[in-house]
């Protein structure tokens, strides 16, 4: 429980109105209740507010409406109802914490103040850093390293064999897979995503990068520090992703292709084997080509009809001019 | 073992034949041996039919072909079908039964008949309805609500976090994911679907929803009743899919679209973030139209070959006509 | 630790330099140290060859670069580097090992030399072939037959219920599951993959074939020997795949669509329901289409500005011979 006012200085804001009322919780504009601290993301959202029985609003500077809920003014309104909200609920403090129903490995290096969940499997020489969050069901194989502040979700399954394969005699003979998994700090990896292992050498995560669920990363592929990368995207193998690149869901990259710094994929696009996305380029389309084009592409076939219709007209027109036989 | 005739009382048929004849099982039309039971589904399965070894046939009324099955005459032998393989391979009777290698925490409350898989974990506060079916290796997380005589496949995860980070100097802040999973009755989810929790509020899936494998469900959507969604199908945040909805595999569908009733997406199709397919409306492609648009589309693709040569026999005309330099 | 020449008497291959320098690792050309073992698979990697610090390179037979490394000459460097592999890292040799965290019904049949991790579920009679590893959290369902040698990695789902429903008085009518899963000889599965069982009868995966990572195989399904698919690809039921066929990631095959031998179908293609991809044909696009037309498909969309502009000047040109009026 905290007031507006306590709440505005936690968000770096101003107060208005009832600056003494207690909040307790948060809630969506139309689900909130005079208890509840909500917010005001944009103009759309500024219509709804109106309407809002929230007891307090986090709103841009400019935001007019007036009503019964205390107002917190500040820059960025979504950014401080995240920090609002960590202080509304908060998370009980690291400790270090292993499920009696999961399985680590005697080898296995696990640092202070880790959540690891019932069924886990943490493999040999495993080596996990601190506070790290490793939901149920996770699983590690051997060698993999996980940095710190990390959070695992169900289903993940890090340093599988990568995919590997060379045609032999009419049989596929195994390529080995003996490099290892590394992600780096402050990395979330949703559920069911899977990892897997470098043939030789390492996939690697870097640091603050986000991942959403059933995403697949091939062997070997180098993914830099705050990239996004959505839901059911999937990465062949030694794809390289560079600083911040936003990686929409769905999306499929072929081997060895680059998406350079700040480059942004959208949704359902298909990378080509080796391409490069150009740093800060928007992408989209199968295969991607810069947005624009893509779009134009998109609008030139749906005036395909009005082209045919065209062509007919010049016919007739030349049929005019054309002595008759 | 039951008899013709007591096959057709159970499916509303009229049977015909040696109708004393005992039946034990049920089997396709090109492996079922005498004492099977199989059905003739349409006109091409009708040529299978005569060739099946079965000892008695579901088959429509208008169904013409003799053999040396017995023949029970339904409107739906499909259904009538499924109906009579509830009779032949009857499940055992619902009893409460919770795996010793399942995890299940104190205060999770489970109704009478429900069955729980070696390996799930029940996170705290979760509430399962009557006759409810966990698989092996399901992971409910906290605060969770299950319906009754819901089915969930080995590897769900049901309430992980959506995936909602706002960057702020450089790096993403997670918005806390604080909201919950509720799903209806009689729902049933396929192999390593995950359906995140909401940030605020509640994803949702409605009574007699079917959803298939490795599905992902984003955070604060709401999916209505007797909806189906086949594999690999991916919903963004917020989206909202209303009721008897159907929904192709490898299906994109972007933050805060709404699919409305008894629309039919196709399947791999991409429907763009906030766009709206209007009731009943099959629509197909990506970005996805209206299906015959998206046929027509796809037919002058094909032509583009025939309108270039239309236009180079323009081309030729026109220099027959103009004055030579 | 191995010298040069037995590497060389192991890859079939002849060395040259210094023969009895001691090899302990392997390691790609960038990153291999002197006591490592590293391969020139191409062109574009003899260049890489040069600056490499490799105690020895296994190369093509036309490889002329010069420099501190061992050289052993083979005709394919990367199947010969698998094969040095195999001995540089030797598999612990197989023993029957059951983790005491995995749960194996009393009737299953698990043949010797099997290796079955922590948290897998093994159903009710269940059988397994000799020396084949499930990695950790692998759920096998009542039935199942695995062959031997087999792989299957962690989240794996085999013989989960196929998708099946009819809708009657407007509710989804669950069609009873009661087939099963046969998968052959030396298969290996990725990480959280799905083989649903059939509905009646086999959903059948062939000896020496190669799935990835989060692959969905739909019920009835037929896939036959050395077929390899990439990952996230799709299977709706009744599809049927034959030996040798290659198909990329993130495909979605229609049901009963049928890809003849030795096919092979491009990342990202969309196969339709009942489409028949003939053997040995390269098909890509969504719908999949022989790979010449679909690039030609793609390159006339290309030229579509162009194609304006011819039109354009033909209106020009038109304008120009007809009387003024």
């Amino acid at each position: 429980m905290v007031t507006v006012q306590q709440l505005a200085e936690i968000c770096g804001g101003a107060a208005e109105g009832d600056t003494a009322r207690q909040i307790s919780g948060a809630n969506a504009l139309e689900t909130a209740t005079a208890g509840d601290l909500s917010f005001v993301a944009n103009k759309k959202a500024a219509e709804a507010a109106r309407a809002s029985k929230a007891g307090c609003l986090l709103a841009p500077v400019s935001f007019e409406s007036k009503g019964d809920w205390a107002i917190i003014r500040v820059a960025e309104p979504r950014s401080a109802f995240a920090r609002a909200l960590a202080v509304l609920y908060p998370k009980p403090p690291a400790s270090s914490f292993i499920h009696p129903a999961a399985v680590i490995a005697k080898d296995a290096s696990i640092a202070a103040g880790c959540s690891i969940g019932a069924g886990c499997v943490v493999g040999e020489r495993v080596t996990i850093g601190e506070n790290t969050t490793l939901a149920a069901n996770v699983t590690l194989y051997d060698g993999v390293v996980i940095g710190a502040r990390v959070i695992l979700h169900s289903g993940c399954v890090i340093g599988a064999d990568g995919f590997g394969f060379t045609l032999s005699d009419g049989q596929y003979q195994k390529f080995p897979q003996i490099g290892t998994v590394e992600i780096g700090d402050d990395v979330e990896i949703g559920a069911n995503s899977c990892i897997d292992r470098a043939a030789l050498g390492v996939t690697r995560i870097g640091s603050g990068t986000k991942l959403d669920n059933l995403v697949h990363v091939g062997h070997n592929c180098t993914i830099g520090r705050h990239v996004v990368i959505a839901a059911q995207t999937g990465l062949s193998g030694s794809v390289v992703i560079e600083d911040y690149a936003v990686i929409g869901g769905q999306v499929g990259i072929g081997e060895k292709a680059r998406i350079e710094s700040r480059a942004i994929v959208g949704g359902k696009s298909g990378v080509l084997t080796g391409q490069v996305v150009h740093a800060g380029e928007p992408v989209w389309g199968i295969p991607a080509r810069p947005l624009k084009k893509h779009l134009k592409g998109l609008a030139n076939i749906q005036k395909l009809p009005e082209l045919q219709e065209q062509i007919r007209q010049l016919e007739q027109r030349l049929d005019q001019l054309e002595p008759k036989r």
